[in-house]
């Protein structure tokens, strides 16, 4: 017999501990149970009396989940320039499906012939090459499980007032996949990269002609050239046919439609390493080439929005951890706005730079609760609070916002973005839909 | 410096070192190379000149892509009974996107609202209860990436002639996602089984009313109560709203749209477990309750009906193993037919009851060439050759078929299935649409 464990929390305000397997007649937390005879209770419902529907080539979600979709912010003035969130909140495990990846454009999204696709990979080297799909196709792969993350995610948490949106619509640019494809490494060896050159200038084949500068040494260690998301060939909007994939790194960097890589000494200063993607600090200085996306994590479930409508009982709290350092080591809950943590349950695999679910299961006595939780990277580095990324970096950042994500949870069981430790915040609306350019 | 690993091959036919990354200057296999400018040589394509297309709330397979489908085999007498396949054959990496996942219906796919969808759990319990689609998502969840694989996959391998069927259309009842839900220990726990009670019978909520019988051994081991696949709720072909995942067990006890589970002493002996899913030995006995799926292997690519149309150089060689009885230990790959065999590299996570993607680099020079890949599990278990596999179960058997599969290749680059290691094969054509019944 299993030693059981018992409900006793192991935090306050109801934690409790997260190995705990509910055993036989301890809770019936959520069960109805069944008065008389179970049978003639199985009453067989409709669908059980009609043939059903057919074969599909390529399946779909279900009507009733219509509403779990992305939800985009184009531009006020180009509408092909924008994002759309991943909606996190209703979505568990660490695979964000290829349909809900989240999109960053600066000018829609290229309708590619991979026939007509060519990757040219020329500057100092020794021999500048061209590479089709189909020459790409024949070279060992390799596959990586990892986040991708725009620099701009969660900077509504940069205003004074919280958000009203849903978690994933607020921290939802986002997603995790399995990328395939041949590591850039092989490719810069094909051609011969001169010991001059520190910098690969990345070239997007999208309206925008987007443009990056790449360190070298990142691109010979782990960046990949991607035909594969979750195992199909890209999608349009992921950088079809091919994509840089840069594990753990800002978003931005990782170039869609990917055609030119040109290996050069100094970075090119692009607009979008100069005028964005840098962050203005107190002192007046800016922050340039922030690459890694540092440890962060979000509770999902229960999160913005959400009501606890089946009143006080068990409840699961689940959210998702993420570090560009590498694996998340630990996931701490805290049900009393950070008074006591208890240390979640993290889902196996820990991979790393990649999603880890957390889940913690959780007692609601029916009263006012605030739920915060932080991530621990394998480097030791700890999840901010607010006011201490505040405290850093200003106000005026407006990308790399990695701070503890608090929700309050009122004594109706609704919850929803606080800053402080109070249940209830009463600041008005804030927009979501960044001013993207 | 890297020391240069060299290209002499490791096993018959050109097969490389699995480590092999390829050096500057050693191979050039693929790439074309720029003669003159590089620059001038890049010019625009059409799509740099006009904005790209708008967001969208659910992503959908890039238009050049419309032939990566499943393959329909529905009964040629109820339309609605059948399945479809999975394309293995045009995918990378371990995970299967949801719109490929393979399907294997009785009565076709119920349109179930979750609203009015409830399990039932009764029998040898001491309280008999519901649990609603609600209820259930208040449970703290497990995520499990592993592969289903129906009974008779492959089992065109036991007709007397090789297949034409491409090798995703031949083996891909078998697909593999991260799966989501609650424990079916902790249901069953909170209904209190009865010791007396050694088996599950489980009910689907479809028009054929499927129902198996389960081993409770296995539901209190790893078995889940599905919610998600691959982040997402499950899709109604795979049992939208909920659906039993027993790792590494045959598809058929994965119970799709699951209503109802009773503990009982003995199994049922319905339909799915006697006249079918079992296998007629060359003793005259029946195999019966073939649960466990042994270990197997494919290659991928090259593979049926594929050319190496740029001709002879350098290929990867891909597939995928899997064991419902743990973990792929290692992967074996011949080039010659099965004389001399290479380790292939397997792609991190091997994860235990999963696809594990392996790879290995391979010279074609231009000969005819015959593929084989080896799977070996964590217990020991050796995929076994085809005459071993028929000398021990006879050809009655329908039902698991997890010989080696090879691959013939001739002078053109033409890829074909064959039964013996010369290079073409003159059999007629067999038919694939299985009688499904």
């Amino acid at each position: 017999m299993k030693k059981s464990l018992p409900l006793t929390p192991v935090a306050g305000n109801g934690l409790l501990d997260r190995r705990l397997f509910l055993q036989s007649g301890l809770v019936l937390g959520a069960a109805q149970l069944v008065a008389g005879n179970a049978k003639a209770a199985a009453a067989r419902p409709e669908w059980m009396s009609v043939p059903g529907e057919p074969f599909t080539l390529y399946g779909q979600p279900a009507q009733f989940e219509e509403e779990v979709v992305r939800y985009p912010a184009p531009n006020r003035v180009l509408r092909n320039n924008g994002a759309s969130w991943t909606p996190l909140h209703r979505l568990e495990g660490m695979i964000t499906p290829n349909g809900l990846h989240y999109e960053r454009h600066h000018n829609g999204v290229p309708q590619i012939d991979p026939a007509q696709h060519r990757l040219l990979v020329h500057g100092l080297v020794r021999q500048p090459a061209f590479f089709s799909i189909d020459n790409l196709l024949r070279y060992p792969m390799r596959s990586q499980i990892c986040f991708v993350e725009c620099g701009g995610n969660s900077n509504a948490g940069w205003n004074k007032n919280p958000s009203r949106a849903e978690a994933g619509y607020f921290h939802g640019l986002v997603s995790c996949s399995e990328w395939t494809g041949v590591p850039l490494s092989t490719v810069l060896s094909e051609v011969g990269i001169d010991k001059k050159a520190k910098w690969l200038i990345a070239d997007g084949a999208d309206a925008f002609a987007m443009n990056i500068s790449v360190p070298i040494e990142k691109a010979m260690d782990d960046a990949i050239l991607a035909l594969y998301q979750n195992g199909e060939r890209l999608r349009p909007e992921n950088g079809y046919p091919l994509r840089l994939i840069l594990p753990g790194w800002e978003g931005v960097l990782n170039v869609k439609w990917l055609r030119a890589l040109k290996a050069v000494e100094k970075p090119i200063m692009a607009r979008n390493e100069t005028a964005r993607y840098t962050e203005l600090l107190p002192s007046g200085e800016a922050r340039m080439f922030t690459f890694t996306m540092e440890a962060k994590s979000l509770i999902t479930s229960p999160s913005g929005g959400m009501v606890l409508k089946q009143g006080p009982g068990l409840y699961q709290v689940t959210g998702l951890a993420w570090s560009g350092r590498g694996r998340i080591k630990q996931v701490d809950v805290s049900a009393d706005g950070g008074k006591t943590w208890a240390p979640a349950e993290l889902q196996d695999p820990v991979l790393p730079k990649a999603f880890t679910r957390f889940r913690i299961p959780w007692q609601w006595d029916g009263s006012p609760a605030v739920l915060k939780s932080r991530a621990v990277d394998e480097t030791g580095y700890v999840q901010p609070e607010r006011e201490q990324l505040i405290a850093d970096r200003g106000r005026q950042g407006f990308y790399h916002y990695n701070a503890i994500v608090t929700w309050g949870v009122d004594e109706y069981g609704e919850v929803t973005h606080v800053y402080d430790t109070e249940q209830k915040q009463s600041g008005t609306d804030v927009s979501i839909d960044a001013d993207w350019d």
